[in-house]
């Protein structure tokens, strides 16, 4: 039986035609060719492996960030080689992730030298997930760790207003067997899109993911939205790797720290303007033993004790699926981005 | 009114003195003199800061290690220096302390000219807090994160068997107006000494920190001990950050994982036979602003938004206390050290 309602239309299409949409809207709303070519397969990345809420739910925070004038869609970021195993960038006001891709030969480069390097991104704009970032190091071997600095949303262990960010830490290794495992946490207790989508159903909250206007803990979750904040995920523990990533996403790379930005003169801007820090090693150099077939063993151990699914392993499996099948969209979705990508 | 039991009685003495009396009963027992040094000063800077559960409350559990045969008190670590920023030692089966100790001016010395380097300790027993070993880095202007696994007794999220050990992650920064923010958390939801305790106590603990023998999720600390195990802190995502300590610290460095080692042929032995990470960053690389300036500023905005202490406060606070007043012990564990140190 067709669908009838126009809500339940599916457009199925492949991942290079998404990345290609993509492409068209970005630069006809104000990104470089290289922008435009970074974001599209970072946005389409993330529709194909399930992530949605990074996916092309994004483009309209993405384009009316750019309208705004709030982040430069043309920057050219300006790497800096500060030594002999940290690159900095600054990214010029623009995204992040041009800023890992110009910076990127020169810090595999260095860590392949050194056994571990570093790359501070500061002055960029980050409003992608973060594993994109991290996986294509692990497929060549590395392991990255990675951590970025948002939005003044969650409020510190033991105090009472919102100062951090959701601050999100990722992490990437290789393995001999399969996908490399890779995760991708805020530490914040919820995401802030998951308390949009339960206020828009009309359902509760667990305990422990916010407090409403005055501080006071809520379950509520449009009293989160409506001038209350999120809380820490593990309490102080989360509270405190919270505040690791600000101290190196945005203290040691220069970067604002997720309170500092105003943009309040820039109606529709929604990127957090912050920083982000790269530490990649290259794991053969610790030990004679060569690392992927270690994880592999720790892997084979964790399914022995009855954890099925590794970190990556959702993505891994929609991403397979969606490479076989197609991606799929909302017609109506569908429909939106080829009207964007025209004009 | 003076104490009349004997258990109440406090005997009070300086950090000299501990340390004095802590370095004679691990010569004593079977340590060179570097590591006696080395220990010594690692367990009464713990008494001295309050974190009674890595003080002199180890030495039992050091000295049976010891007598067992299972560590070798008079190793000496190898130190090799890989790369322009990685630095990897081989502890030959002593403790973690002495290895970090011979390695560091090599690191400190890669981390300045290099920007970040790695250390990557194997074959190494830690018993002890980690919080001594990033603190030092941090007073020197740098950044330091360390992880070290260490035994099975913790269920990964979504299995139903112990795999990880508690696997800590401790990290330091400087500050410019105060003692460096340091943190050193366990990702198990609590930590092994503290279930004990409330055993002894015939408390009954906050729900998720453990399960019985049979995996069920129990309060009953008495059931965690008796064959059953711990969970990580925050679920999934404590789960996946102590899957990353175990790659790190044992998959990078060529260290046991948590669950490789058996010492049942040691009885007596206490000391978890695994590896260690550290990575160390020179933070005013990253940018022009000096990072001691911009960490500070965080701190004043946490406390701004009512975060009273900083991660390490607590220990700061106890440690000026012991420095004034002297470190207080009970008289009757004051004269068991006095008798181990005299055999």
């Amino acid at each position: 039986m067709p669908a009838t309602h126009d809500n339940d239309q599916i457009h199925t299409l492949s991942f290079a035609e998404l990345a290609h949409v993509l492409r068209q809207i970005f630069l006809r709303h104000g990104t470089s060719e290289e922008v435009a070519s970074v974001l599209s397969e970072n946005c389409a990345s993330a529709e194909r492996d399930g992530s949605h809420s990074h996916g092309t739910f994004r483009i309209p925070g993405y384009l009316s960030s750019l309208a705004s004038g709030w982040v430069d869609g043309k920057a050219v970021p300006v790497v800096e080689d500060v030594a002999a195993a940290f690159v900095r960038v600054d990214a010029g006001g623009g995204f992040a992730q041009p800023a890992l891709a110009a910076a990127r030969p020169l810090l595999i480069e260095k860590v392949r030298s050194a056994g571990i390097a570093t790359l501070a991104i500061r002055n960029s704009h980050h409003f992608a997930a973060l594993w994109p970032d991290v996986e294509p190091f692990a497929r060549e071997g590395l392991v990255a760790l990675s951590v970025v600095n948002s939005m003044t949303c969650v409020v510190p262990h033991g105090a009472h207003k919102p100062l951090f960010g959701t601050n999100p830490i990722a992490f990437a290794a290789p393995r001999a067997g399969g996908d490399p495992l890779v995760f991708d946490l805020a530490t914040s207790a919820i995401a802030n899109g998951d308390v949009q989508i339960a206020a828009r159903e009309g359902r509760t909250l667990p305990a422990g993911m916010g407090v409403d206007r005055t501080g006071a803990p809520t379950q509520d979750p449009k009293a989160i939205l409506d001038g209350g904040a999120l809380l820490p995920f593990g309490g102080y523990k989360g509270s405190a790797l919270s505040m690791m990533v600000e101290l190196l996403a945005a203290g040691l790379t220069g970067g604002n720290f997720s309170f500092e930005f105003d943009w309040s003169r820039y109606p529709g801007a929604q990127t957090p303007w912050t920083g982000q820090l790269f530490i990649v090693i290259d794991p053969d150099r610790g030990s004679a033993q060569h690392f992927a077939e270690r994880s592999e063993e720790l892997v084979r151990q964790m399914h022995d004790v009855g954890q099925e699914r590794m970190p990556g392993d959702r993505r891994y499996l929609q991403r397979a699926k969606s490479l076989a099948q197609g991606i799929e969209i909302p017609q109506a979705e569908w429909a939106r981005l080829q009207v964007l990508a025209q004009g």
